[in-house]
């Protein structure tokens, strides 16, 4: 099980640090920088959305210019750099380049990530000072999660021990809590590990993972310009290393990150926009792997099912009028759906049920919402969370 | 234009009345009929959910095996008879036989409409009394519309008088206004004329008229198990009839239909749950049509922009970025969106507008987002409403 005490800060052959330059108005941290020793193998997952923000952009080309070897992530919070045009690429090449003078590196060796406000250019008299200042020092455990922060209520992080690569450790953080869906949206992970990894290995391995993990938590189906899972792997901790995917070695690692990535998913969802709870929805004897996709995530997005969640009400007709609008194959009597471990509806019926009793089990941080499609063996779980007053005040005082 | 003013009511050849028995809780009329004084011309559209209710599905059947020749609708608010399994198949019956008994026509001539909570059996004591009072009188007019309301707030009616088709008159009346999206969501609509139309007209007229009127509107993009347009000629104007889809006469009757579809459609998203304001998501310049649509549709129901349009917020942003996961086709660059009349970004940039003027325009109880792909013809329109703290109150406190 993936802990909050295995920290990112301290994994071996990594120097993280923040600053505060003034990008957030809080005046919270909002700079951050990972450094890795030497070369690490690096891999990376971005956004789906066809609008990409220009760290995005630079970031996927450096990656494929260094052969996956990486020096070092910046990441910034206040302002997303997405939106701004030719003014927006040149700043993030000089971002990228005053990193590698200052860690000794080439510009391709330095990965950017930024999140926050879109269609503003980045206060580069600011970015200069601040990573001027990020690159010279050492920071607290616990500051980096605290500086890629946005509207996220809770700092997010997990980590791992993974005794059978020789004692290594897989540590991980991440932002975010509305504009989340599948697909890298508005979402920020970054993994280290000291193990000895290759690009090529660490980057299957990735991509498996979040698929399985960050992917599967959508809060309100909206997605964004700017987000990505970044890992690195500086080899400090010796050993052996894993030169591709592929066996008994590999399957640990993906273990390990699979643990962290999936606690990491769990913490946004729980933390979702104005989330007073996480649903999970899991849909199982589904036709096909894309219909059992297709019915949770329209499950999981559908406004009417997650008002239901927020007040408490078994509203089980709900849940079927969306698994029906859904386009995954169903036979409405072949169907069976659970809420907090009770059935709901099956044989095409309503089951007689005590409203009271699970709607005060709905008051849970956690409940489950099962639904058996009854046809064949394939299955998926989706992560959300409810729709409260507070996902409307906070987007709709959250102004551009 | 279509005006409240020319009545559901009055249309010659229809009967129309309405009681109530008791399945509102509110004690407020729930049951309602429409009897044609002879075999009238009928169409229908129903709900494209997967899981439909049995009034649906007894329809669907009634209207084809009665040759699209119909002589009266039964319609009842309070209770949905959807997942009721074969007894609620066995009751609808059992309602169309005692209608059919009533007015003096086949089972099959006998079409319903239900709406409300779904899962319940109809309480068949009621609806048996109900049939036999509601057959005896006529009401006055606008009751109707109030009989089939269950979350709405206001009644929604539109009529024209079409003289080049010898002064007939085409009204409807319609109820719904959350889990409302494409494809027949929640809502129930009626259209009744005097004019002498066949089936075959009819039908295909509804089914053009509606995927440019009702199917354009979401309020949340939840679809139901009940809806269902139903439209009946009853020739009462007497004239020269329009025997099949083509030719001046038939466009005639097309124009009053969309006229009055398309005001009902807007009368629904006005009413959407919790709306303060209605809103116009026109897209055009896009490589396709089915492209125009996917682009449309997830900028409106976009819970982010659903959100910054309930706080004034000219928030671009979100719009730009459910555009880039709409799986339309896109640029960039191209892209040009404006709000209000007022252009916010364009050549990948965001303008520099006066926000807090669009913030004061949109506070307006109709407001216009126009997205511009810049690519090709292809242009659509949907329309949509804010999503607001009542949205969530009313949704998370209706109960099952």
């Amino acid at each position: 099980m993936a802990k909050q005490s295995i920290l990112f800060e301290k994994v071996p052959g990594f120097q993280v640090s923040t600053v505060s330059i003034g990008l957030k108005q809080s005046g919270n941290p909002d700079l951050g920088l990972i450094v890795a020793d030497k070369p690490a193998a690096a891999a990376g997952v971005f956004t789906t959305n066809r609008v990409k923000a220009a760290p995005v952009t630079l970031s996927r080309r450096h990656l494929n210019a260094c052969g996956g070897r990486v020096r070092a992530i910046l990441v910034n919070a206040g302002n997303a750099n997405a939106c701004t045009g030719e003014q927006g690429m040149k700043d993030a090449r000089e971002c990228a380049r005053l990193v590698a003078k200052q860690v000794g590196a080439y510009s391709r060796e330095v990965l950017l990530c930024s999140t926050g406000i879109i269609g503003r250019k980045l206060d580069m008299k600011k970015m200069r000072a601040g990573i001027e200042a990020v690159a010279g020092i050492r920071s607290r455990p616990g500051t980096f999660a605290r500086a890629i922060m946005t509207t996220d209520l809770v700092l997010k992080s997990a980590g791992v021990r993974v005794k059978g690569l020789g004692d290594v450790v897989v540590a991980g953080v991440c932002k975010g809590s509305g504009m989340i869906a599948p697909n890298m949206a508005t979402m920020l992970g970054f993994i280290l590990t000291d193990a000895a990894v290759s690009h090529d290995a660490l980057q299957v391995a990735l991509r498996e993972v979040t698929a399985d993990t960050f992917n599967r938590v959508t809060v309100d189906g909206d997605t964004s310009t700017n987000d990505a899972v970044l890992a690195m792997a500086s080899g400090a901790a010796g050993g052996r290393g894993i030169s591709g995917p592929g066996g008994k070695r590999y399957r640990l690692l993906v273990d390990a990150l699979q643990d962290v990535c999936a606690s990491l998913a769990e913490q946004i969802a729980a933390d979702g926009e104005g989330a007073t709870k996480l649903v999970r929805v899991h849909v199982t004897g589904a036709r096909s792997q894309n219909d059992a996709r297709r019915a949770a995530r329209t499950i999981a997005e559908s406004p009417l099912v997650k008002t239901a969640m927020f007040g408490n009400d078994p509203n089980w007709g709900r849940v079927l009028a969306a698994l029906g609008r859904s386009k995954a194959f169903m036979r409405e009597r072949k169907v069976r759906l659970a809420l907090c471990g009770e059935v709901l509806f099956e044989h095409g019926l309503p089951r007689d049920f005590d409203a009271a009793k699970i709607s005060k089990r709905m008051r849970a941080r956690e409940i489950r919402l099962e639904v058996d499609l009854g046809l064949s063996g394939h299955e998926t779980e989706v992560l959300t969370c409810d729709l409260s007053y507070d996902y409307v005040r906070i987007n709709a005082e959250y102004h551009t």
